[in-house]
């Protein structure tokens, strides 16, 4: 028996309904100074410079992932009875944590380091100085390390690390159902309860009742909206990309922003969990008043929100024109014109390659979704495209 | 000029906020006898016996697909600027009155009648006795016609057809979202307010702008997903074909039950007027004292819900088995047992062959949404097998 | 341990996202001819003449009664457990079959017999011809009666009662939340959820921590705003009060329409079960083509929805005014002007007169919910003000 | 006429489905540094401590009222007759730049400063330097006068004052929905299309039909339901506390934080315009290293949600022994401890002090609403109870 909390703790939450608590260090793992830290990252980088209301942080969505987590250990009949209580908090505990190494305006932040934010994740739960790690140290000294297993994909239990990440995990589900709701959008949202009703575990393997495979091509389909509509919407691409151009002009020269220099550097696991987006945001003010031109003006871009033009598919005429047009008009287009080549596998609505949907025919079989769904047998037919977008100053 | 209500009549409704009416001939129609009919034929026919809140009527489909209509004609700018006034109160009577000409549980009745539900409808817009034909008359004397003109699919101006019928009208459109309501699925969402927004017409054709086409792959998603969740689940057809073994039987016979004489011949359109879901109900009740045994059962079968059992593509044994079963039980398989073969392609999301969704790209040319769009590329490949299933008494 | 379902059966629906059924009685009971019958009883009589899309009818909400009786006893945990299995079966029991005995268009219907709704149902239960009865009794010999005893008001466990019915019970939490999703409006809402998150048992009583006492005031003043805006809509009393007229005139005539003879004496269970209204309809069809001009023409109002005029408080003058006219168009005042005065006790949101809703304080004490919420209290205080309406013919 | 945008410009909203922008001139202020800086303050301050979802902005919100203002304008008859084209862009004007002037965690920072926020906003509006006022003045010389005009509540036309505030305006509309969507209560709901369907003007006031009353008994009980249930939240006023001690400490210290120094005096609009949550947070930062213990200690309780604990109603003697246990554990009282005092006025759910809501009856008369409904009659004899709440640290 794992210390519980004196009550179930429940916090209200639009897409759960409530979030429930029962575990202690669960609770504990939610008051640690680094995933209240997850407060101040947004969950969509810059994609609320689009859908003005996206604004919400990855702190909802840790504790979404978890919600989905919780139920599917008890109420997915075959997860609960796969699972020990001790395993049943290690995954509890992956969900609610698998975001907390996300550094600011994630994708972004990530080509500054080495490090992935998987990578970072797993060192802030490992670092005993975490608080985050000595409340799972409490619990049990080796779930630590378990956590981490599971969200590097090789705990020994295939199910667990399924459940966190695959084609179909808790990560994505609430993800799909949260931004849909935050930006206003219908396109993601789909039947998380008949998903939950007809999940199964066959063979040690998460898979989905045949009945429940409609569900499933709903939500494929949901998450290849999401992607097209929201979450590689151009605008909030060409703010990721003005942070991108002002990080490596900062970088390759020798202005000293106080609040920026640990960027130069990979770094501590102290200095990663100041860096919010709120220190950024304080970084770009400071920058605006700086003595470097370019810099300033990058950084005002930031603030006030002055975004890069863009153009799909343009011919090779087309760019000279457009550079031309930047330098006639004063600004460097190597500093200002960015040409971005985009494989659209990455908007592919399901692929196979790297993990697979399972589904559990009438006729007790487990198949590939690809072999049962007439939908996702054609939906992976789609060719893959090539295309290519420019982003340059608004002139 | 044509007469206006003394102030817009509003109709709360769940799915388009509130119904308007501001002409004096839709609210007439709208009180036309045959128009108040429909609240006693049901929009889902016997899908309430599985999704048990589908009970709602064609009533307020018809005013849905009218507020759809109205909405397109005001908001639409290219279609408000194609159509006279004439023309705008000609297609919202289209829209109101599509479904007046059907029978209790339609798809049944069709197969009892020689006429379809469309040609019953012009018959009773045209016939100066309906009500309905009364209150267009009032409005101009070639209104009927030009109604049943739209509702033929010949207008003159093809884009009147258009909204009407065609595989991105306001009928579908309207029946989607209120059928997803009823039943408490998700699935037949999507976003109508930007596909209103980016309806254009070009060259006298309603088309979508290619930035709207990602709804319009969401709507036939949508489409796809409520036939196989909703409109064809077995149980639902399993109710309709106990409905069709009643009167095939009947009709053979001599048993005389009052209600039903009516059937035995092609309707007038008095007779048809009183014939709704109600007086079945009543027919069925009066059978189930009848002194036939046969019709007795059936009777009972259909008011106390003894659905048949189904089962999807038996193999040739399984089928004897089962008919053996059935006589063994002292039932006759002649009467308990029905074959059906049906072909997927009324199951496919989408197809081009009758009527095709156009897309206005960015290049401004009118292609075929199948050209555009990657995603209906893949459907359109989708195979087309035949699947039979059986359905018997339960025994 | 009672029977179960082969595995646990799931009805989709709308209000509560899934109806759950584990037990066979349930799903025995459900299967019944009297139970199946509630699908032709409107659930809110004429008010779809008003709102048009409540068409719901008293099987979908009698379902929904059933799911909140069924999570009060399995997650309200003093519920949980105060009851033993087979209590809380009776009282599952007693939530779905709360409604059987409902005619058609019910509050007039009961103006017709001397027997209650609530009498017939526990007239139908105790019935050992009734299909309800013997599933009920196949469970457990004594359980039609303690179902009864529970519907009576007279279950020895008062909680018990309490459950079904009271100033918060679950059929009144079903229909407003029912009614308010079915005609689209938004007043019914309040958080199902937290009521049923802070509900208590102490002493036996049912009571609500001081911590939900907001989501009860909530609930109440949505119970307040559907009775304004929705069940007392005089549109839809207008078309109540035709269906009466029609009845005490066909009553005390000797107009003889085979359908509604027995409505002359008190019916039988059989005559009863029968007698829904899709019976009613054909009846009045069958009245709009008898000899007697008065009774068709009321028929004609009836299927055709000519509904009544009405004023609020008018003077006396006016209504002497009235009546002129009404005898100046040829109708006789006595057969088509109706006063109905209205005591607005009726209106009030709450009182405290027959039952209380008690608060458990976080001193630990029970206290009625007017001496805790200021509201409430304020409330009470409201005048009861008597009103007078009047209906008459359209001129 | 006023210049317009190219094509009018929609926004993707949860609250409105779209923002619709017209206009050049709200475009401009849109994108105007001021404006975009209202993506980084809080629109609840802190009560994303208590509903982890509530991290929306006043960005949103001001959108928000900014369209409800341009609906008003548009489909209520009344108001678009009563104003010219210029008045109505004034009033939407002034909806969009309402809360310009808000500070970081906006009540406590009132404290701090002399001026009001809407003080502040005028400023902003007024200074020749602001790029909003830019937008404003290239529109027409005398906009932003008349902006604030309506702002501080004494344009000529008192219609426009009472649109952007008054019991009933386009601020408290918006946010009552918009907090309750972000938190995920049901409690600020009420029905905004019919409240918009029944306003009218009479006598040069902002009404409501009688007919619409009852939509306004319900706003006014979702108002005071949200400042129950979220506004005055006692966790959310914990973590303000916090942020108020940590000033009232640093103000009289002579510590020395640079981005903190400005609150020192009054603010420069330059310094305004910088002071963001943002650049708080990172404020907070760097106090958590700074060499005074005690104002380490809040810096961190505020960057890691180590909230204060809080009391309602204490006796003097409970007070007295929390104060010493604050000693025991080495706090010092007169730092650590807080008292508030609060009238329930502020709680009240509706008063007619300051401002009326105006009804048109059925008889043509303007009556205030608590003439009219019974409700609000009870309502406003709700009795005005001090209550007392204490905050200190979690021990």
């Amino acid at each position: 028996m794992y210390p519980k909390t004196s009550e179930t703790k429940v916090l209200r939450d639009p897409i759960h309904g409530y979030i429930h608590i029962q575990y202690q260090v669960i609770w504990d793992c939610l008051n640690s100074r680094e995933f209240q830290r997850l407060h101040r990252i947004h969950q969509l980088g810059g994609v609320f410079q689009v859908y003005h209301t996206a604004e919400h942080s990855r702190f909802g969505h840790s504790l979404g992932v978890y919600e989905i987590v919780r139920r599917m250990v008890n109420e997915v009949e075959d997860i609960n009875q796969s699972l020990s209580e001790y395993e049943k908090i290690q995954v509890m505990c992956a969900g609610l944590l698998h975001d907390l190494g996300h550094g600011p305006y994630s994708h972004f932040f990530e080509s500054l380091q080495t490090q992935t934010h998987e990578q970072r994740t797993c060192q802030l739960i490992l670092d005993p100085h975490t608080e985050v790690h000595q409340a799972l140290y409490r619990c049990d000294h080796l779930l630590p390390q378990y956590v981490v297993d599971i969200l590097m994909h090789r705990h020994t239990k295939a199910l667990m690390n399924q459940m966190i990440s695959s084609q179909l995990d808790a990560d994505r589900m609430d993800y799909l159902l949260r931004d849909a709701y935050e930006t206003g959008t219908s396109y993601g949202t789909f039947d998380l309860e008949r998903i939950l009703r007809t999940m199964r575990v066959k063979n040690g393997v998460l898979c989905m009742k045949e009945s429940g495979m409609h569900s499933v091509e709903d939500y494929i389909m949901a998450r290849y909206h999401m992607y097209w509509q929201v979450y590689l919407h151009p605008d909030a691409k060409s703010y990721e990309i003005l942070i991108q151009l002002f990080f490596s002009y900062y970088c390759q020269s020798d202005i000293h922003i106080p609040v920026f220099e640990c960027l130069r550097h990979e770094m501590t696991n102290e200095e990663f969990i100041e860096m919010d987006e709120c220190r950024m945001m304080y970084g770009f003010q400071e920058s605006s008043h700086c003595e470097d031109k370019i810099l300033r003006e990058y950084a005002k871009a930031i603030l006030d929100r002055h975004l890069l033009e863009w153009q799909e598919d343009p011919s090779e005429e087309e760019i000279q024109a457009i550079k031309k047009k930047i330098e006639a008009a004063g600004y460097d287009p190597s500093l200002w014109f960015v040409e971005e080549k985009k494989k659209s596998s990455a908007y592919l609505p399901y692929t196979e390659s790297d993990s697979i949907i399972w589904i559990w025919t009438r006729h007790y079989e487990l198949k590939p979704l690809s072999a049962c769904s007439e939908i996702v047998k054609a939906l992976l037919r789609m060719e893959n495209t090539l295309e290519k977008r420019i982003y340059y100053v608004k002139l």
